[in-house]
């Protein structure tokens, strides 16, 4: 088996950024587009956000099939491609799609590269405000708009109370994990919703100090693992559990943290509701 | 007392245009900035929201008063100046202050003008987004970003089951009014929550259809009301009647609708809710 060298990983960054810019190429114009058919998407007709899910996943695959043919593809909409490639990237064009029908710039685009079977390499992109949030354990993340290049950093927040939490709709929680979160809320400062992975992203920018969710599919999560990492912060299972290789939560329940001493308050009321 | 002509309506769109540059050049250095001291708000320590909230509404305060001296002024942070002038300035720089302090680019910049007692223009502005939703019921709404504008129309949605709605915080409800939020939310096709005034600015472009709110104070709806309107709309309070001269809604309850039909079946479910 081949390393992963820092220079290797590099080039994979740009490609990841080539890969973003190519998926923001075909949803762009579909997000707010008025194609006056939108409400009758049940019955049959043109659905914008199916139109940008689909068509951004084609393009990245085939930017990923040109350039590099023994890569594997896991995606939402289109399936397995040489799942036990050393290299797999894990796609979701469109994150979020709930805001991206009702035209609020919060979907993201996620794009992650498993090396050998673990997370290395991760990209949250919105698209309509030109932000990228990048990143690897190895070389750390950054926001990147437009000419502008941050680096993104977790912020301390040792106390559970100061915390602005999130998570994208308490609705889908079953009952032990709607009583957990309910719990974790009132022991917080301030709650928001809706937000899927953009979420994840303002807590890398140190905005936000804990994330939970349940349900979770890889394509949904691997993305975030190393921007999240690559910032100083943790991914872990309800168990505290880190996401090691080949992630698979158990129920897809997943906890992100910016500070470790707050997460562990959190997952001390996570306990009953932990899964797996 | 004086006639509001269309050239004067549009010359205070300019001037509100100005207005809300002007905000944005003291809130944006604050949206996301790293004090490292937020957590500690409470405590007393600098709160960049509060700046921003602070600072904005004295720039655009300070640009109101050396413009039009004999102008009014109601703004959420520094109180009423002339409040019964022919024409008054309802501000509230900062909207959805738990979106800003979380990092969400979702608050807003809301400048509404009263004139002889009814609001007859408002802004809705997202500085982050280079967004600004401007208009009024005699000359049309627009959307301007960067060197585009264009118009803003709600879109047709006659059912509620076709209707993609939303309210800031269903906790904010009353019993009542939580079992009529659940109801209409039981029969739309989709929910969103904690967007404040940018779910307004998102029926204007004909993206949601229905918006349900309550405990609302003027400054919270008056700038909205002229860009609904000027982009199709209804605004009423939850009885259906509309907000007319001196906006006043009994208990903040108001709906905004993109669709009369489709808001009518809401208002059928929130008869026994509605207060006045």
């Amino acid at each position: 088996m081949s390393t992963l060298t820092h220079d290797r990983l590099r080039s994979l960054e740009d490609f990841i950024l080539r890969l973003n810019a190519e998926a923001a190429q075909v949803i762009l114009p579909l997000f707010r587009a008025d194609h006056g058919l939108e409400n009758k998407a049940s019955h049959g007709a043109f659905d914008p956000v199916t139109a940008a899910d689909k068509g951004a996943e084609a393009a990245i695959r085939q930017l990923i099939s040109k350039s590099f043919p023994d890569h594997g593809v896991i995606g939402e909409e289109y399936g397995q491609d040489r799942p036990d490639a050393e290299f797999v990237w894990v796609l979701d064009p469109v994150d979020g799609t709930r805001a991206f029908v009702a035209g609020l710039p919060v979907w993201t685009t996620l794009i992650g590269l498993r090396y050998q079977g673990a997370p290395v390499l991760g990209l949250i992109g919105q698209a309509y405000l030109d932000e990228a949030f990048v990143g690897s354990k190895a070389l750390g993340s950054r926001l990147i708009r437009g000419e502008s290049s941050v680096p993104l950093q977790v912020r301390a927040c040792p106390q559970l109370s100061d915390a602005v939490i999130a998570t994208t709709d308490p609705g889908l929680f079953d009952a032990h994990e709607a009583a957990a979160w309910t719990d974790v809320r009132a022991k917080s400062r301030l709650a928001r919703f809706g937000c899927d992975a953009y979420a994840y992203a303002m807590v890398a920018l140190g905005k936000m100090d804990l994330i939970l969710e349940t349900g979770l599919k890889s394509w949904d999560i691997e993305a975030a693992i190393p921007v999240i990492e690559g910032a100083g912060g943790i991914v872990s299972d309800w168990h505290g559990r880190p996401i090691g290789a080949t992630p698979a939560l158990a129920g897809g329940q997943m906890a992100i943290g910016g500070d470790q001493a707050c997460l562990e308050q959190a997952l001390a009321c996570l306990t009953q509701a932990a899964k797996g």
